[in-house]
């Protein structure tokens, strides 16, 4: 007897969402395809050697903790990749033929072990996108270009915010901070927005570092204005390289971008996001109004982190972000930009009395334009049928009855509407096909 | 340090390979959604003790034995499903809302640890269309048009093969072959088209089934004809009630199939496929060309798997049926009918000297008409860029320069034939649209 549960921490999608989630996935597919980004697909199994290699998930990191260990009959030791950058580095690695730069993306299952909690599961998509093989600054920018027009096809509004690590790294460089406390201080600064700047002093402090150099950071981390504001005064402010070249990249990146036709970027000073292996520009995303602040992509330049995973068997830089198909759709589930499609049949045979072998010959026909259709396979009443297809969400009823045959028509009903009309199969098809 | 391997049994597909798989993935979602299955996603990790019921992978069997276990840091017993059936019944038991019938597909991964082979794998993937909860045949027949319809498109010629498995018992009852041994003559029989007739009386003998039953059954079995034709001797022939029954739906399926349009159905008497689930119709489609003899795909009626799987929560007839992604795109190969696309890009802008922003707007305008372009991200010689787009089978360059940039118009490179030419953007938009 089958158990009727599933483990903790994984679900079912049925149809009703399942319709919606392949939405999704079918625009990141098809933006990610327009911008030149081809597809890989690599195994759910890896060994664990590869999974808790040093800088992947090594000893003693969360991400090794969460591994979902496995052995094989032969004892091989096995585990459930907890990402797709790993993966994506070894056969980079693995793979010296492939041409470069090599833009792929990969939308997929991952597993993590770990507690689980609202939005968070243990058996999760991911849909990342990555370049690797070039340092310039315009396949940063097509990341801003993608999110664009991601966004913009699911009719979310977002604010899609851009930084610099070698901006962060100058401004802490500006306040003096020993190089060692740097990531400490990231990990402090990427909270400015959830627990402003006394938060962040306060978090800092914890990490041991003196409240000096925050607020001499957060001095040049809170300055507002536009875009090009900022980066002028950030550029008079700031007095050493790295600072420099970071906002170099980020004007090269924005402009980049607005070729593009990318409109809407904000940069934003104090945007730092945790991972320690990013190197240049960092993106984050998040739903414009306040209803829901989940991130809805994010990603960055990682240009050591291919050499790091491949234990320096291929040096390459890299770049590339993520969306969050969980968060994409309870954001379009907030803002009410649900399909509302339950089903994806557009049109719903209903034989009235023994007229079967027509109707399979009218379904036929219908399905032959590319209509997606279906038929009553249990001989229900017409009144059950009726409130099946409405059940369902299913736009059109196509009614046929020995009536119908003898004129040669077809009764076609608008469910919505609750109106019919007699029309010829023709015209039927033509009606549901411009709806 | 990544480990330069990947388990055995398990694949990467890398851009090349993972394009011809998408291509054969849209058609079968397309076909399916067109005969009103919708999509269910269910998770790869189940409970143990789900996949372990009696009637899945109970003790014993060869599927309990290959089934992946783990275990989480909760200590809950966990596996990687092994198919795509068993979390359907799941699925089916625990939503008693879902409107029946409920016709849906899963394309998705399993897993099994069992002896690697050519063709076979420890994690591939199955393609499963499924209808819970009709018993009319009309289902059945459904099957059979969405299989002509998806190898029409993919444009491989295969044999359509069905059978009924009520009249492979009519015929076992004609041989007064007891009860107790059909499942092991069905066996037998299975392999009539491989191993011959001897094979099979040897092979049934080893069985502890008597030459005299087969060869009763066999002279059946043997009968050839068109299927109107085998139809009416097998009547004339069958003297009991089930194989009677067995005949009346082969006929009716096939008339159902053809209105549904499907034209070419054997009906092959012989055809048993293994599994012991099946209760009526069964199908299976191979490479009409001997070249090459694996299963593109097969399915059958299993109207009491449900029930057993759920442990007699649910009782609903079922049919179904799958495709095999890795056989298809064997088969695709040897037939020469792959699509010879190496990347998803269409387009690829060769920038002469400094001309990069001009050409990301020109980048942006091709990508807004929906054409799948890139552009060169690391600054190579124009010779270069031609070696890399000629190396990926990318059909179009669009080479421009500041003297394309004067006169506005783009260079159009055709690269399959070598030529030249310039055209305003515009005419080489709709140039490579058409194309």
């Amino acid at each position: 007897m089958v158990e009727l549960e599933t483990p903790k921490g994984v679900r079912d999608f049925l149809p009703e969402e399942k319709i919606i989630r392949n939405y999704i996935v079918s625009i990141l597919t098809k933006t990610f395809e327009k911008y030149g980004y081809n597809p890989l697909e690599t195994p759910a199994l890896e060994l664990l050697s590869t999974l808790t290699a040093k800088d992947g998930a090594g000893e003693g990191s969360d991400a090794n903790q969460e591994i979902y260990r496995l052995t094989d009959q032969a004892g091989r030791k096995l585990g459930l990749r907890f990402d797709l950058t790993v993966p994506l580095s070894r056969v980079v690695a693995m793979n010296p033929q492939l041409a470069k730069p090599f833009k792929r993306y990969q939308i997929d299952r991952a597993w993590r072990d770990g507690p689980t909690k609202v939005g968070r599961y243990k058996e999760f998509w991911q849909c990342d996108f990555d370049v690797v093989g070039t340092s310039s600054v315009v396949a940063d920018a097509e990341v801003l270009a993608i999110y664009a027009e991601v966004f913009k096809e699911l009719g979310l509004k977002v604010n899609i915010k851009v930084n610099n690590r070698k901006l962060l790294n100058g401004i802490l460089r500006y306040s003096n901070l020993p190089k060692q406390k740097w990531m400490d201080a990231i990990m402090s600064i990427d909270k400015l927005d959830k627990i402003g700047r006394d938060g962040v002093i306060k978090d800092a402090l914890e990490r041991g570092i003196d409240e000096e150099f925050m607020v001499k950071s957060l001095d040049i981390l809170e300055q507002e204005g536009t875009n090009a504001e900022l980066l002028k005064k950030l550029g008079e402010l700031l007095n050493n390289e790295e600072g420099k070249e970071g906002l170099l990249e980020l004007k090269n990146m924005l402009n980049y971008a607005s070729k593009l036709g990318v409109k809407d970027v904000t940069f934003s000073p104090s945007l730092a996001r945790g991972l320690s292996y990013y190197t240049g520009p960092i993106f984050e995303v998040v739903l414009k109004s306040g209803a829901f602040r989940s991130s809805l992509g994010g990603g960055g330049r990682y240009d050591n982190l291919v050499k790091l995973l491949s234990g320096g068997a291929v040096d390459l830089p890299a770049t590339g972000a993520c969306f969050g198909l969980d968060t994409i759709y309870d954001a379009l589930k907030i803002e009410g930009k649900f399909p509302t499609q339950k089903s994806v049949v557009k049109v719903y045979v209903v034989p009235i009395g023994d007229v079967l072998e027509d109707c399979l010959k009218i379904l036929k026909e219908v399905r032959d334009s590319d209509i997606n259709a279906d038929i009553d396979l249990v001989g229900r009443a017409p009144s059950r049928n009726f409130a099946y297809v409405d059940s369902q969400g299913i736009p059109y009823a196509l009614v046929i009855g020995k009536k119908e045959l003898e004129i040669g028509k077809v009764t076609l009903k608008d469910m919505k509407k609750g109106a019919e009309k007699k029309v010829t199969l023709k015209q039927a098809i033509k009606l549901i096909s411009d709806n």
